[in-house]
């Protein structure tokens, strides 16, 4: 459907609008009844759903100057679709929530719309459902369910011994969201990546049937995921600096800001890289590297340093936090 | 776990509120995995998932003035239990997504995380997971997941020669707003209605098994949501108001404000009252009265009028749009 290039949606009112966006979704085999109705109805052969739900909120996410709609369309089903992978599963619905102002051209809706669309895509997911409202900012709120082939890889199986291993690209959103925030387009590449992500989605159900023992993605910052799966195990994880892979593009940016290029593939989140851990004997799937071990937490050490790179504990924070 | 009574969101901390959030809910029999993972494994017996989603808007659909947060977590989760209901559904998990500002009290996102508890409890539903993030107004967005035993009552399925039926009080929590909206607090049965909305959630599965042939929740305005089941059937249905409970407190609302009190009754939302149609030799499930007829949509009229009111077309608006 077209609306004027100018309209808003509030010109445009709600029910065109829902009609409009509802029209980016493609249907599915397994959706018996999809967007229109009281709830949406899904055929689950599987036995088990697994679900998330993520917020994506302007002004803390993303800000309308640096990223289209299409742009967070991308994001948001990206955010959602990459913690099935980090399940080792695969996703195949989303409902979406969009609270956004009156005066919010139509145009950036729709553009939503056709990323959240694009990126699912990607995995074979369909948006099955949705609400509309108002509210000051754009507030994008999104649910994904998908389903695994073999047990989901948690965050708590990790034991000393086994190694850590990373897949897909790292740091460079971070480089991206930099570069933005210091009112530059380039490098380029850092900021398309910043603009859309593109998770190893495949690597997700692979490191599961290879047998990982934990699993995660990298969405607000490696250091502090790397944290969570510590802390979820109960074990000690180092991280090598050697054998993290900091992308060309990332040096020219750090020369620029004077930080560190490593600290970027640290701390940056965004990308939804996947992290993982493995027996130290097993075979990493294609995609993975090992940058890190897994090691015993000291029993007489009342407040155990978790998390180490080459050795040490890293000054500074491991990552992004809401509040 | 206790905070000081003056701590905000920012003085707790993103995890230490998460924890205590997630602490309000109880694990249940289907949920292999629940909080604190990237997502969340649930059992699915049934074959299918029926899934919706809602989001709920400080300013646009509460204001902490009038409602605690105890009161707000009711609120979203009903209008989210509803939407399963109206299939004829019972819903069995949640996810909750939570934006909030920094400055905002920790014991109100504490007394959400009760409310959308204690509603859950009435189901016999659960929270399995959740977001949190800054934003500048309160938004909350429910995804619920649940089942039905028979197939799922759908919006289109009502014929001419139905009748429509009403179950649920409808127009007490419209009441309520309309006090609250001009300072007052009373009458209190209103304005707790309001607050605390007590959808007939037996309704919907017993009018599924009673054969309803189409079936919605009163959200937005009962004239609005008639207009929603006419249109998704391709019937026109008549209400008539003679068969409408007008409660005793609404007269004495209207009187102070000038209204008609079935203007309440017929364009206020927020109940959650059910709407279905059945056939007309049907036997009414427990809590159903028959409050209108659905005819033919004349073939020869270019605009047919699909929802009138006592035979006429209703004059004003039939309920509550959100652009």
């Amino acid at each position: 459907m077209a609306f004027p290039s100018d309209a808003t949606l509030a010109d445009v009112g709600e029910f065109a609008l829902i009609d409009a966006l509802a029209a980016h979704f493609p249907t599915a085999e397994h959706v018996l009844v999809g967007p229109g109705d009281d709830a949406a109805l899904l055929r689950i052969r599987t036995g088990h759903v697994v679900v998330s739900t993520d917020l994506m909120v302007e002004g803390r996410h993303f800000r309308r100057e640096w990223v289209s709609g299409e742009d967070v369309g991308h994001r948001a089903a990206a955010q959602n679709l990459s913690d099935i992978n980090a399940m080792g599963g695969r996703a195949h619905s989303l409902t979406v929530g969009l609270a956004a102002p009156a005066d919010l051209p139509a145009s950036w809706a729709l553009g939503l719309a056709a990323g959240i669309a694009e990126e699912c895509a990607t995995v074979g997911a369909t948006v099955v459902g949705g609400d509309l409202t108002r509210a000051d900012q754009v507030v994008v709120s999104v649910t994904v369910l998908g389903s695994c082939t073999v047990a989901p890889v948690l965050r708590s199986g990790a034991s000393p011994g086994d190694v850590l291993a990373l897949a897909g690209r790292q740091g460079w959103a971070a480089g991206g969201l930099a570069v933005l925030g210091r009112g530059f387009r380039s490098p380029r590449a850092l900021v398309e990546a910043y603009r859309r992500p593109a998770p190893p989605y495949d690597a997700g159900p692979l490191a599961a049937q290879a047998g990982a023992t934990a699993m995660i993605d990298v969405s607000d910052g490696l250091l502090a995921e790397v944290g969570h799966l510590a802390r979820g195990s109960g074990v000690t994880i180092d991280v090598g600096t050697d054998a993290l892979d900091v992308p060309e593009p990332l040096h020219a940016v750090a020369a620029a800001t004077g930080a560190d290029p490593v600290s970027f593939v640290l701390t940056g989140g965004d990308d939804h890289a996947l992290l993982a851990t493995f027996a130290a004997d097993a075979e990493l799937p294609e995609g993975f590297r090992v940058i890190g071990r897994v090691g015993e937490v000291a029993a007489d050490d009342p407040d155990p340093v978790l998390v180490t790179v080459d050795g040490a504990p890293y000054e500074g924070a491991p990552g992004w936090t809401h509040f």
